[in-house]
């Protein structure tokens, strides 16, 4: 099982950002810049373009709220995006607030937030989920 | 009108990989790595998340078999993507093969290719996008 199976059954906590039937959005716990989410399919699949045209059709409109949000609760140009998933074999969509195109460079060293800063993050994306604007 | 509106109308040539209503996929003329194609939604929107939910659910299923041809036609380890969008106004989804994390670092120096390396590169997406594995 992969750790974000893990994450899905609540064996590992996490910040997490919404749910639905299909997919969990959580904060990536090396994160590139404050406001960096993952969103994952509950099922388990490694690579991204694996996932089926159900899901594919489903993600982005899922992650769109959040990416609105992390908009509105970091001062940034705009949310990025981003699929890698060279590390863990259950693909993951990269969300993250970016001013240059460095601020997508997964190269870069990663921010050690504290709990209490994790729980900042996760309760103003959270707060500014379902911002009507 | 943005330079990528110019190759949807057809005033500035691109190497196309596949079209439909909504969305052009092409080369990328600055790539990364060979197999660099864009999709964009033929609308003219600025930014990525502002698309609306129809176009948000249709791009991935679009962009699906281009991947799968960019893995089939490259020696990598999967096909990477990523939404920037800082430099040009107009929405556009990036898909290539990566190996490494570094693959995917836009700060990296662009490949130059001649005309006919891009041809060359068309040609082999295009010839593997329609094949049943």
């Amino acid at each position: 099982m992969t750790i974000f199976s893990k994450i899905i059954k609540g064996e590992i906590p996490s910040y997490k950002i919404a749910e639905d039937d299909y997919f969990l959005a959580f904060l990536d716990i090396h994160p590139l810049r404050e406001g960096h989410v993952l969103v994952i399919p509950k099922k388990e699949i490694d690579q991204f373009f694996d996932l089926d045209e159900n899901l594919l059709s489903r993600i982005l409109v899922f992650a769109k709220p959040i990416a609105k949000s992390i908009e509105r609760s970091f001062s940034c140009n705009r949310c990025g995006m981003a699929v890698v998933g060279l590390e863990v074999p259950h693909a993951h969509l990269h969300l993250l607030p970016i001013d240059h195109i460095d601020d997508l460079n997964f190269k870069r060293a990663k921010l050690k937030l504290s709990a209490e800063q994790f729980k900042r993050v996760q309760e103003k994306i959270v707060a500014n989920l379902n911002v009507n604007v």
